[in-house]
């Protein structure tokens, strides 16, 4: 038998995932708890891709697809070392596999989990295998039901030797773009699951920043649906906006409601969902001392959206300004355009210092920024040809402090920052909350700031809790308290 | 033997709470692992509060104090059923000391854990400690040393019965107010901790507010220490910025350095301090689903102000906007207190929203939120007159949804509106980060709206990943999906 690849789990991304390493030149190998799902991937497989496949009870095994009925006779079908892709629901079924898995399989075999696993799982199960002798790599997988069949963006962690042994197969099932496959060896452990996290959780802040500009555009600007897509159309043109959120969008205003003749977008109900991996984005921040305001702010305003009755109510007590907009409205696009592209920067700047800090602190600094940046670039859904920047600033300066200081976003923040600032106001005056454009623009402005006003937090603390403080004609560590007294009463002042 | 209290753990905290059980007439029992800071309390209680001392080894050990070497000394000292304060390091600790108890207890005895503890570590003490017959109460203490010795606000949580053998004692070292001691029951397990977390998140919102104030009257207005010493003790007669921490405040301004004449707040490194628990309760709050923004945005201020070195060289290459100001002074600093003031209702209708959530899914509903603001003004912190308002909206109105909905805030915020969107528009134009008041404006501009952009989010959800979406003129909970298409090309459109 010479099934070079199993996959384990075929919900549509494992499906999908062993059709795309099969259309690679690599027979594949599958196997599903339930069986009818290995059915009706064996017929899509028939039908729709055209492929011969054996079952367990052939008598020639040999054939693109080998589709396993049980879990013994999907591995007795793997060349060793076998490779397997444990595609189902992160949590305790990637542990009940793994478990069902290593009395079967040999010293040298790699259980690869391609969930959404949370890279705490990954560093467990790394460390609970370790002594068996199997390989494990936790890897990340972006791209949706498409990137699994054409070309995903593919974050793998593990040891490098384990990398070694599916680079072969994973560099051809990756997205392409010009410079090469969008995967590479990650970092040890779950680093693969980690850039994971922070790439989902930069997801939010795009998606974020993209529908403040659809609201100050929609709300205060009055566009209708045509001129949004018409702006977003644009904006899909130039180098900076280029990206697959911004093409979806300008796509989604040309979609009418067969019903009502109206644009479909205007008629879903305003309460968005989520499944989580932002909201470990921004926990894991907070854990790691790392500030990434404008992903939280991205998290936060999901949250209220999902208040939708309280908020209806909340409308007819609560009303805001009257604002009427009286400018040059397509100035004001242009500066909404460059509030969007500076607080994506800003955003981005913060999922790198999270990555940064992750790299130091738990994967001995194997992570490579720049290469992080590029393989984003296809196949996921935060690419954009903007990452290309960001790949260049890491390239030239592997220890850039903050994307803020790169000279690709430096001179163009500098430039854009009096329209940003005017897009904040607009938002102030007109009662639209832009919680993402706010909490970049706080971020880049405590950023470059030499002196904040924590002097006063520190004097608080040490006034009600003797927490000491530092002083700025002293070296740094050395900590002081003072004995703080009492204004005298106001009369003798 | 009658000592009717004892106290495990003699670091200041444990010490004057001692001080303070034994100033009400209740004969303490105290203990300590290392002898040393027994003596030291001893010589304490001797001199500076003239008391009498029985050590363990003295043939009459009935005096306000027994000074215990050995856990068994102290335990046989405790009349039953034993009440028995731990105050030792949050963690391991609390737990090593309750281990070392338990075979020296009876039945009924109860211990109290007045620590720093994290409420899902007492959620599990409790359970822990229920088939031991021990009663086990987690109680959030606030108030510093002078609270503790003088008159805390106490936050226990446990069962009611064993609140109430020790509700005798308990309000009677609490802080008075007009309307009672500053300590009730709080509900069941650790709601005790539970709601000291949120109130120290709410003390780390309230902090970065006056920050924020300051840097603006400081660096936008050109205040100088006295003036503004002059506009936070005119702020501290008001009824809504009548607090503990707008009182310190004025009283920094006037603490000049011997060394060098100057304030010694400006001589202070601005690089805050923190020790975990506004970071606790913003994860909580994110792993809750709960939108707390202002907190949230004054924890990512302390980490930026920590970055000291980075925002150093950054400042040398990242320039802010010219700005001058140019208005009425005075007129401005008005605006900024109406600014504080909305951005502290925001706050604390985030606080609130975060324990009533906790309430609902962790407390049987046990907590009385009216109960928790008055118990918050004295003793704590965050201890204000404003604190009556909130007492007296949830009195009202049990079933509040939002601070922000409540008559005694509602008009309030709406007539201040105004103001506070210029101070928002001050900041951004004069390139002075203000993240807390920012977020709180953006969140009550969400809660008020009865229609946010996130259905672009829901349409971008349903493009990439097909997460469905419900529709305004379908019932909610009607998830569907839909087929988006491209756009036609450019050309055809």
């Amino acid at each position: 038998m010479a099934q070079k690849f199993g996959v384990i789990g075929l919900a549509v991304m494992g499906e999908n995932l062993a059709l795309n390493v099969e259309s690679k030149g690599f027979p594949v190998a599958v196997y599903n708890r339930s069986p009818e799902k290995t059915d009706n991937f064996v017929k899509r497989a028939q039908t729709e891709f055209n492929l011969e496949v054996a079952k367990d009870s052939d008598a020639d095994p040999n054939k693109p697809v080998f589709a396993a009925y049980s879990l013994e006779s999907f591995v007795q079908a793997l060349e060793r070392p076998r490779r397997i892709l444990v595609m189902v629901k992160a949590g305790r079924a990637v542990d009940a596999v793994i478990e069902q898995l290593k009395p079967l399989l040999e010293k040298g075999d790699m259980i690869i989990d391609g969930g959404n696993s949370l890279y705490t799982d990954t560093q467990r199960r790394t460390e609970e295998l370790e002594p068996t002798g199997l390989g494990f790599i936790g890897m990340g997988v972006s791209g949706g039901e498409e990137g699994a069949l054409l070309g995903p963006s593919l974050m793998p962690g593990g040891t490098e030797a384990a990398y070694r042994e599916i680079e072969a197969i994973v560099t051809k099932i990756a997205a392409q773009v010009d410079d090469g496959p969008c995967v590479t060896y990650i970092g040890p452990g779950g680093a693969g699951h980690f850039v994971k996290m922070v790439h989902n959780g930069i997801e939010y802040g795009d998606m974020q920043i993209i529908a403040e500009a659809y609201d100050l555009m929609k709300s205060v600007l009055g566009l209708n649906h045509e001129e949004l897509y018409e702006v977003f159309n644009e904006w899909y043109d130039t180098p900076e906006l280029d990206s697959y959120l911004v093409e979806i969008t300008k796509d989604i205003f040309t979609n009418m409601d067969e019903k009502t003749g109206k644009p479909l977008v205007e008629l879903i109900v305003d309460a968005a969902g989520q499944k989580g991996t932002g909201l470990w984005t921004a926990t894991n921040a907070l854990e790691m001392g790392i500030a990434i305001p404008t992903i939280g702010a991205a998290v936060d305003a999901r949250i209220m959206s999902s208040l939708k009755d309280q908020r209806v109510a909340a409308s007819k007590e609560l009303s805001g300004p009257a604002f009427t907009f009286t400018g040059d409205k397509k100035a004001m696009i242009d500066k909404i355009r460059d509030a969007m592209y500076c607080s994506k920067i800003c955003s981005y700047a913060q999922g790198m210092d999270l990555i940064s800090k992750g790299n130091q602190e738990l994967f001995d600094g194997k992570i490579n920024l720049g290469e992080t940046a590029r393989i984003w670039k296809g196949g996921c859904i935060i690419r954009a040809r903007f990452l290309n920047k960001i790949k260049h600033a890491y390239d030239e300066n592997g220890q850039l402090a903050n994307l803020l200081l790169a000279p690709e976003f430096k001179q163009t923040i500098l430039d854009r920052q009096a329209a940003w600032r005017e897009v904040i106001v607009l938002a102030a005056q007109a009662g639209i909350p832009v919680p993402a454009f706010s909490a970049s623009l706080d971020y880049f402005d405590s950023y470059r700031r030499d002196r904040l006003p924590q002097n006063l937090t520190q004097a608080q603390r040490d006034y009600f809790g003797a927490h000491t403080f530092e002083r700025v004609d002293e070296p740094r560590g050395n900590f002081v308290h003072h004995e703080w007294t009492a204004a005298p009463s106001k009369a003798a002042v």
